[in-house]
């Protein structure tokens, strides 16, 4: 446990999977791999992994088993029939999913004796290993602490989030969140000045520039949000003043042809917000057209 | 023209014209002002600024006259019957509004005789004259070359972007989108982790870090925009990995009572343009979601 060059076994060698073990393999330990597509080891074990023949010789290999394959129901497939096998192994599971699917995950192997870890990857396969790149994982803190120092060598921002086992989905698709609707409205803004030539690189820098003037606002928000107190205070810009540059954005995009269903989604939401008598507060009160509704 | 400390008048002292007159102010221009609720000007006039009694005596005081009012609308009211007096001024105005009212606005000052500039701010009052600030202007070079410096006092980021005077529009609306999508998919972010009892502002940090990563995404997906091959290699991930991510946030925001319009919005996206043959694709094809259809 916790030893530099301890056995690792990973389960799962598609885009991420081969990654994961590619990281191992390097830093010198003796890394076992099993995918239900032999072919995809190859390159692996060329490079000194060690190719189970079945799903039971890949557990029997090491104490810390990393399994990262479609969905949880894949995992449980592969390990299907193998309960007294796995009893006193790290399971840690990098497949994405729902916080539901974690803790159900999570309470069937506590049963079995497995010393269980639920993790997700904030970041594409090539980034793996970086000093930048993100996993976050719940579960026991004993067991997150004695395997640290092999987790840790995915992403130098590998985090603990505590022991509740829905934490690592839930920042996992909140993330997500963030960035399909950054990419979705980065699209949009790229269509529109591309309606009069303007290129996708020439308009990015500024896009760039303005993401981290968006971070500033954001730092603003949160505090505004974690106040409580339903003030909300314009110190920027109130949301009337943002409504009335909004409609600029949906009048800009029906005269020039370009998909205006994003925009107007955002004006519903603002005028919806408004008219609860956030007129004059900052983009913040925004937040209560997200939040569950108050019992 | 271009002397360092020529004359300015400002006109509009809202929020953001206050902090234009005290940017001129502070570097030593000779600044006249004006507002249609005179108080406005008070502590500017204090600090040195001369407070014009008409539009007309404002227009009197300087060859170099920049406006900044909520609308269009408010800028021909304010200038209504001085045809003969803006004969040879600079107008440079920074009212936002569509490029199709900066279009029309260029061409009636135009035939008067004046040389229009037209100017969009991308930053909020306490951010004009900072190093990083960006103003976008469009009109006759030459007219910006002989004022640049004097404009330049206002941000750092003073930037030229040519002769069609559409482009500032389209510019500020289409980065205020980038902001607006940004912000809605942030919140709904906060929302989600709010409901496990995570603060805004313990969510923040990692918000800002995933910013970084979205970024170095969108500069894969802007070359492969401009590349016009209708390629979009997934070197990340593919649409068809980012739905089945996608379908969890939808499922999270519904299992927690989370509005999940958001999410459903990028899912009938996504699945659009999945149905277009895009699923091997990466997440640039969305593109065409947005793009006008070709004729
Ligand atoms: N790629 C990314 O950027 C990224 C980033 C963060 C998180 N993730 C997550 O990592 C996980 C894997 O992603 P990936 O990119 O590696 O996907 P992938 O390239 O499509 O690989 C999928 C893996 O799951 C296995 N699998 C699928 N169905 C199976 C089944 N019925 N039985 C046994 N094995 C099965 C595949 O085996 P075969 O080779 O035999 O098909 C393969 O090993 C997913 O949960 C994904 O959300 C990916
Ligand atoms: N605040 C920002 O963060 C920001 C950022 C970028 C761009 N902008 C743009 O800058 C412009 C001004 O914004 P602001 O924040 O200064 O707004 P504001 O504080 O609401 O000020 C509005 C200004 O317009 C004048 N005005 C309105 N209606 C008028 C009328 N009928 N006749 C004459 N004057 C009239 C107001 O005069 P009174 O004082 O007499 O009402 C005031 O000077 C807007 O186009 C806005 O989109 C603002």
């Amino acid at each position: 446990m916790g030893d530099n060059h301890a056995p690792v076994t990973v389960i799962g060698l598609g885009l991420m999977g081969q990654a994961l073990a590619a990281a191992f393999l390097k830093a010198g330990h003796r890394t076992t791999v099993w995918n239900r597509s032999a072919e995809k080891a190859e390159k692996l074990v060329s490079e000194g992994a060690v190719l189970a023949a079945t799903p039971a010789e890949a557990v029997a290999a090491s104490e810390l088993l990393v399994v990262c394959v479609s969905t949880y129901d894949n995992l449980d497939g592969i390990l299907d029939g193998l309960d007294e096998a796995l009893k006193g192994k790290v399971l840690v599971n990098l497949t994405s999913g729902s916080s539901d699917q974690a803790r159900v995950a999570a309470e069937r192997f506590g049963k079995l004796g497995v010393k269980y870890l639920d993790g997700v990857i904030m970041i594409t396969p090539p980034g793996i290993g970086a000093e930048t790149s993100v996993l976050f994982y719940a579960g026991d803190e004993e067991v997150f602490e004695a395997h640290k120092s092999t987790l840790g060598l995915l992403g130098g921002g590998t985090t603990y989030l505590g022991a509740d086992y829905a934490m690592p989905a839930l920042y996992d698709v909140s993330l997500l969140g963030l960035m399909w609707g950054t990419f979705n409205a980065f699209l949009h803004g790229v269509a529109v000045v591309g309606t009069a030539d303007v290129s996708a690189k020439t308009y990015l820098p500024w896009a760039h520039m303005w993401l981290d003037a968006i971070k500033m606002f954001t730092t603003d928000y949160a505090n505004q949000i974690d106040a409580g107190d339903g003030e909300f205070p314009a110190n920027d810009a109130t949301l009337e003043t943002h409504l009335e540059a909004l409609k600029h954005l949906v009048h800009e995009s029906e005269a020039l042809g370009v998909d205006a269903e994003l925009p107007k989604y955002s004006q519903n939401l603002m005028e919806k917000i408004i008219g609860q008598g956030h007129a004059k507060n900052s983009y913040a009160a925004m937040i209560k057209a997200f939040q569950k509704p108050q019992a």
